[in-house]
């Protein structure tokens, strides 16, 4: 078996491709970066943790891509450029299979984002990743959180449920009928929405990344600006499959509060809602109207029916007894 | 039991100090970033896992002290200045008693460096820490692990082998007469040789951080550098414990070969020796001239008897068989 500085020579020294702000990559004490002047540089981690947000068993390649998406998703969230990945990868065994498979999906979502991966660490324990990633935003045009504001148009980009609706598949077996390939490409290898939230500054001075569900992070949003939300339910976008499913079941919970899609939900003020949907009919990526910004506190929709259904529920908090 | 959300918000989000270059701290989807005007960022990221790096009934302060440390010692080793730190921690549940202990090793450490807490994330799974630290430093003052050159004089900080005594004293019964709880300390609450670190670029090309032992450390320098060292036992800095019992057992390997003490490894060209060793007088930190480079390769080292010792072993890798 190989040593692990070998292991991490061979897999990841060579990954992802290169960017001439990277002075000293992988090797050293420390990775020498040389960031962007005149932005501010955004960063965030998360960690996957097998048996909590994946399987044991989980297809290496899909892991690989999804621990650098979902992170990513974070940036695009912000409005931010994507640059530089730290990898922090625990295993019980060095597999030289899986961690090729491993690189195989991080790299290519990587490569295919300009994203080169500079540092990290690998050590043998249970099964975890942790990923941080960094980009550029100027400041000025960063979508934070609290800044939405009543009156404010709400708009998410994609479809949602798609695949909270892969996951139910898998969990439950009697649910296999609604299962397709399409809602478990979702699941398993999320495209993080880079582009759409680079544009967003533009318009928008608020957004969230959707992963633990609109309902959650859209609550988190009014938490954070001291603010409400009005969701119209007929609204959401929702793919072919996913429709069927609600229109037959009546569980929009996967919609509202199952996560993993990591579509954004971001405010738009009303004064420039003419000019953004004219913009956006020209984008690769769907944008829909989903409902307003309001005073009063709490999140509240409009059923099919026209009545209002008070405190949607949250998502999916990892120490909630 | 308090939600994620809360968990994180009430042990981490005032836990260190602020600096004014941190725009956005936590609770976004990103940290917003100042990065210093014309410095590179030096970026180093490392994972303890219980079990592997430490027990299971670890003091929390300790370990939250020490899983900083380890990473700030890298930043040490590149001459860095340290400014902002992300951790992903993974607990297998949400002790309030056990997150205050770490909270408190963690930003205790962190606000006597200067150091401000920007982002992470908290998990549900096996125990395990993963942390990231990011300094600045002037990219031509960089302390590089491949910049060592033949006659260059090789200095080792503070004394070797404190650490890894107390380690095999808390491993083997037979050995607890050696034991002292100043040992214990250097086991549990490293000190990364910041100041040391970034005094160096004055005088020294190349450097690395003692994590996997004297030995597999200057191997690494070693081999990046495409040269050799040779070390002299009798040099080597211990503490009074140390040397009485490396004198009644001969156990120089506790010396050579036993990591975690997070001393710095550094090589001086011959020709500013002389200054150096001048300027270090007055400094608080002993540094002692332990050996030189030589061209050919491998790493040797002249015994007390003037006999010379071909390949010393090297340290600590965890994915060897």
């Amino acid at each position: 078996m190989a040593g692990e500085f070998e292991l991490i020579r061979r897999f990841f020294q060579e990954a992802t491709s290169c960017r001439s702000d990277v002075l000293l990559g992988i090797g050293d004490d420390c990775a020498l970066l040389q960031p962007l002047v005149g932005s501010a540089l955004a960063v965030s981690s998360d960690t996957l943790v097998s048996g909590r947000h994946f399987t044991p068993d989980v297809d290496p390649e899909a892991l690989g891509h999804k621990a650098l998406a979902v992170n990513l998703s974070d940036l695009a969230a912000m409005g931010a450029e994507p640059a530089w990945v730290s990898l922090c990868l625990t295993l019980p065994q060095a597999d030289e299979e899986w961690l090729a498979g491993f690189t195989r999906g991080f790299a290519g979502l990587a490569d295919g984002c300009g994203v080169q991966l500079v540092g990290g660490d690998t050590t043998r324990g249970p099964l975890s990743v942790s990923v941080m990633v960094q980009g550029f935003v100027d400041p000025a045009r960063a979508l934070r959180r609290g800044a939405a504001r009543a009156g404010d148009l709400v708009y998410v980009s994609g479809t949602l449920g798609d695949a909270g609706l892969a996951l139910r598949c898998r969990q439950d077996p009697h649910m296999q009928r609604w299962l397709h390939p399409a809602l478990e490409e979702r699941l398993d290898r999320p495209l993080p929405r880079l582009g759409l939230g680079m544009r967003l500054g533009s318009f928008s001075r608020c957004a969230i990344d959707i992963s633990d569900g609109l309902g959650a992070d859209l609550g988190h949003v009014c938490e954070m600006s001291g603010v409400g939300a009005l969701l119209d339910l007929e609204r959401l976008p929702m793919s072919d499959h996913v429709r069927a499913y609600v229109e037959a079941t009546g569980d929009w919970p996967v919609v509202l509060s199952a996560g993993d899609d990591y579509e954004l939900v971001f405010t738009v003020p009303p004064q420039h809602a003419a000019v953004f949907d004219e913009a956006t009919a020209a984008w690769d990526v769907p944008v829909t109207r989903v409902g307003v910004i309001e005073q009063a506190g709490g999140l509240r929709a409009r059923a099919p029916d026209g009545g209002i259904i008070e405190e949607v529920s949250g998502g999916y908090e990892h120490f909630r007894a």
